[in-house]
């Protein structure tokens, strides 16, 4: 696997051992790590730190120039909220684990000309439906269903 | 004015009296403020919160049946982070002091069902434009420029 789709994959991972939504990410800038996080909602009872948000908040405040030039790795398809960061910071494209558990804003993305790579890994997938097996209200509250 | 948008207005002129960006926003059940917030770029180093994302995240956790009786009340009109969140959530309105000073992704929540009502209001569009003089280059980051 990708280098930093495992260490977003990691990112889930970790979520799912703190009895949290096992989404991870990181923020890649020319090959290097800026930002890393997880989905926050159990852990810190937030309801805008999913898995994309979280790293992007823990690389802190960067100029456009460096989002611009970034990476976003991210276990699973971006919802509407995530998909939105992105055009606001500009970001030029997302590596996505899987879409099977749930398709997120890919057309939205492709349309403002992001561009969109789905790896289809199948341990991103068996780790969100694990997930969803556990804790079908908690995933649900989290996509706003 | 309407007394949410007034709500809203006096959660950016907190912002901006702690120098901060001056955007501030409410959410709105029943005809009662469940969340208040404002811009916290400066105030917590946070890329993510906006006005309407931190009104949002103050509300705390809400089943989807709460969001979907919301309305939003914001400042300016919301950028593209704002807009997927209310998506995400199923906010159905959402009611914007300005968008002269900044035009959001108001096309696209219409274009998905979410009701949008622009005030027009000088008050805040004055504050804004006190702000954007004062502090260029630090608007300019808040809105991935």
């Amino acid at each position: 696997m990708d280098q930093f789709l495992q260490a977003a994959l990691d990112e889930a991972k970790q979520g799912y051992s703190e009895g949290g939504i096992p989404i991870g990410s990181v923020l890649v800038h020319n090959g290097k790590i800026i930002g890393r996080g997880h989905n926050k909602r159990v852990q810190e009872g937030s309801v805008v730190l999913h898995g994309e948000m979280d790293a992007l908040e823990n690389a802190g405040r960067q100029p456009a120039s460096v989002y611009q030039e970034c990476v976003l790795y991210t276990t699973l398809s971006p919802c509407p909220m995530c998909t939105g960061t992105m055009l606001l910071y500009g970001i030029p494209k997302v590596v996505i684990g899987e879409n099977r558990t749930f398709m997120g804003e890919e057309e939205l993305l492709r349309s403002r000309g992001v561009t969109v790579e789905v790896a289809d890994n199948d341990e991103c997938y068996q780790l969100m439906q694990k997930f969803i097996q556990e804790k079908p209200a908690l995933w649900n509250e989290d996509i706003g269903v």
